[in-house]
């Protein structure tokens, strides 16, 4: 999570003047190193009554399968960044249709964005991040090789809105915080 | 926007193998430091039929009002760090109910989670960062006199769902960015 290089000035742990936080401070220069909460954008996304994963080829989880997600980037709205990702991992086109839920990960202070969206058609391929693609029907989701219990979430999520257009996002299940699972090494 | 120190390694722009966006990397040891988009939550705060304002006392729009908000920490959901502004800023105790808005300023890479909240009691009091708090029925909010337009925003989404609980959230404005106003210095 630190962002800063090991050669800067001798870092130490303060509550600077008004702030309410714990920081990391650069003893010599008094520069604030802020760690904050990082935002993943992701989608479900449909082809008729399929929706896609992809099989990661990068760790954390490196061959389980994920939906089309990753950091948003300086610039980008979350829709965008969405549509970015799935174009990377899968070369999907995709149309974002609504924000189907918001997950909190304490833990990994991740903030993820799932979307829920319509691929302009099935041409899809296997981006650098992704070991292969497919779109499955619901019978066929490999549900004991998810990736992350977000995941698994998402596609249940939207298995519940069915063809509903309006509705609430949904949020991390009772009492679920989304830890990894214990073969992660995370 | 910039996380490290001025006494590193030189800072080099390049695109390390497997990425696809300009990365800033130390030239002496390799480390990439990545800047990321930042998580703001906050919340419009009811009690009965007026909300909670929080006039700042801090730079950026000094003087001017707002809703409760700022930036996510490590380690909290976002419900919670809405929680924990309104009572940094205003000594507000809520309960929140649902999540009113997202709103996506790329320009200055913020994503904003704008929730609706009940206020428990109407005990308030400025906190460090406020000159001055308020509970405002809506003929009385100072339209003129607010911090961001995403504040504007955030009170018009408010009073479009009226006492609707289970709704879709909304998102920027057709077409708004949500860019400071002249007036910001920023």
């Amino acid at each position: 999570m630190l962002r800063y290089p090991d050669d800067g000035g001798p870092i130490v742990r303060c509550t600077p003047d008004g702030d309410t936080h714990t920081r990391l401070v650069c003893e010599e220069c008094g520069f604030i190193h802020y760690t904050n909460p990082l935002i993943v954008v992701g989608a479900v996304c449909h082809w008729r009554d399929r929706v896609l994963l992809c099989r990661r080829a990068i760790e954390p989880q490196s061959g389980l399968w994920t939906i089309p997600a990753g950091y948003l980037e300086l610039g980008e709205s979350c829709a965008e960044g969405a549509v970015r990702e799935a174009r990377e991992e899968a070369h999907a086109d995709i149309a974002i249709e609504a924000l189907l839920a918001i997950y909190s990960i304490p833990r990994i202070s991740q903030v993820q964005l799932i979307h829920r969206a319509v691929l302009r058609s099935p041409d899809i391929a296997a981006g650098e991040e992704s070991q292969e693609v497919g779109l499955f029907v619901r019978d066929e989701i490999p549900w004991d090789e998810l990736a992350f219990p977000s995941v698994c979430w998402a596609l249940e999520h939207d298995r519940t809105i069915g063809q509903a257009t309006n509705f609430a996002p949904f949020t991390n299940p009772d009492g679920e915080r989304g830890d990894f699972t214990p073969n992660s090494g995370s």
